[in-house]
């Protein structure tokens, strides 16, 4: 067991998207070249343009790579428009922002996904192609898509997010496809040999829950050795970023880290709030190991300090547990 | 029958890409909005990127939008190439010089293609986009591909044409699917209705055997009422464009705009040579009406007023034979 015990310790990280992208980048600075994998949410996949578009996967992908844009998040810096611009002239669909550089990823992927090779193959080209140290494992190779019900009827989870900017009242999500999705060997294998499972501060419902309704992969969740600590991405009753706050209230819930902790369950190990929540976990509604810290990530330094935070509670998780 | 009589009269065009384009956007210039409907050669289409490409289409429609690159004859003016750009750092194929406008447009084609929309509607939505009046069918709805056989072997027509520059020696030609190919029946209204029909200076071999080699259109302009005039696309013993005379030369042949008209034989009614060539028809070597003019088409102006010679002497050809 030499050889394993000289390979810097594996942490896996679950993310979905900009939220998501912050800390696994923090993660990838914080750790040992290669130590980091991340399972990413493609339940927002979708077909556009005749292109399969994973802007999870790409999300992560650019951030680890550096080459995101920082101010939006999504998609690539010093980015141009020139085809959406001739597209929106030609009549086609424009309400998704697709930019020149991401463009020439998703025509690459979806030759790619249609000469025969998977999600997971063609993910990894691209990490590597863009000098990636970490690996990036979409959370299945079949496509799961979300659909979002909400008083206005059923949307797929793009014309829900992107089109119409999350106003309808959410109701619930199917995932479809998923009963179909596979656990890949890449993920089974990242998951038992990791030393942490970190769940990112993406939405608990529209980037956890996808990866978690593949068969198989919350059992492999919950019989890992690793401690599994998830952050809040609720912080001081809002959402950082997208529609868990709203969606929260729509369901009748508080917006609040109790709610996500609540909904993760005994799948957790550990639980991480920001520092001003930190009253709910000195009144003790936190019935886990909980660190409150500063997790609002605003530029490098602080993605990697949270994500230091983090990796340290995990690891006192296991000095205590024993 | 006023209705039709008071309709212009309908002028029929076959083309291929930069050579035939340029007696198109003439014959357009020429004549009263909505009289043109050009046929254009399909052979050269191919797949790249996942996308169906129409090259000779696209030069056409281009051509006659006003919208082309005037230096190259092909493509799109203030053309920028930032999805080529990332497709060829990711790895992808960058031999075939996709813009980003011209990319816009091979999207939205391939997309409607998929959507179950045939070339025919699919191209006279485009080209009413661009605000051209004229008519721009493609010869056939089938997928048709040129395949040029040479002593390196049998290869798809943009490899002989764009990755190998016409280098290997030209032996023949192979038009797959032409015999699944059906006539249109916009083609075949065209045809019948025109009152005349001019095979523009393209390559006999590949641009317009591939429109001839679509089953029953050979026949029907054997057959048409109105005279058909081609333009010789050889000029001084040279081609003006692309590999024409190259190919005479390795079948064996003359470099003459004789090669052009015994390789249409029968089906033209006149024939429209350059006036360096014009000893030709002076010792009586070509057997058919005969025009000799300036065919170098340089600007607007040259190439309308060859379009207009052209279709005067179309329409002498109907006076005389009575």
């Amino acid at each position: 067991m030499a050889a394993k015990s000289e390979r810097p310790a594996r942490v896996v990280a679950l993310a979905g998207g900009v939220g998501g992208a912050k800390l696994a980048i923090g993660l990838q600075a914080a750790l040992p070249r290669g130590a980091l994998t991340v399972i990413v949410n493609t339940g927002d996949d979708f077909e556009h343009w005749g292109l399969t578009i994973c802007p999870d996967i790409d999300t992560v992908l650019y951030g680890l790579a550096g080459v995101n844009n920082s101010q939006t998040g999504w998609g690539r810096d010093n980015e141009t428009w020139n085809v959406l611009t001739e597209m929106r002239r030609l009549g086609g669909e424009s309400w998704f922002r697709l930019g020149d550089k991401d463009l020439g990823l998703h025509l690459l992927r979806s030759y790619w996904l249609d000469a025969g090779a998977n999600l997971t193959e063609i993910t990894d080209r691209l990490r590597r192609t863009f000098d990636v140290p970490s690996r990036i494992l979409p959370m299945c190779n079949e496509p799961v898509r979300t659909l979002v019900h909400t008083d206005e009827g059923t949307l797929p989870f793009q014309d829900y997010f992107v089109r119409r900017r999350c106003e309808p009242v959410f109701l619930g999500l199917t995932f479809v496809g998923a009963e179909r999705a596979k656990l890949t060997p890449d993920i089974t294998e990242a998951l038992q040999s990791a030393a942490q499972v970190i769940i990112c501060p993406s939405n608990p419902y529209l980037s956890v829950d996808p990866i978690l309704s593949v068969p198989g992969l919350g059992d492999l969740l919950q019989d890992v050795r690793a401690p599994v600590v998830a952050v809040s991405p609720i912080v001081g009753g809002r959402a950082l970023k997208g529609p868990a706050a709203k969606m929260m209230q729509e369901m009748g819930r508080s917006t609040s880290p109790l709610t996500v902790a609540e909904h993760l369950g005994d799948l957790l190990s550990g639980f991480v709030i920001d520092r001003r929540d930190r009253a709910l976990a000195q009144a003790g509604l936190l019935n886990i190991p909980t660190l409150a810290t500063d997790t609002v990530m605003s530029d490098l330094p602080s993605k990697r300090r949270l994500a230091e935070e983090v990796l340290r509670f995990g690891r006192s998780l296991v000095d205590d547990g024993g």
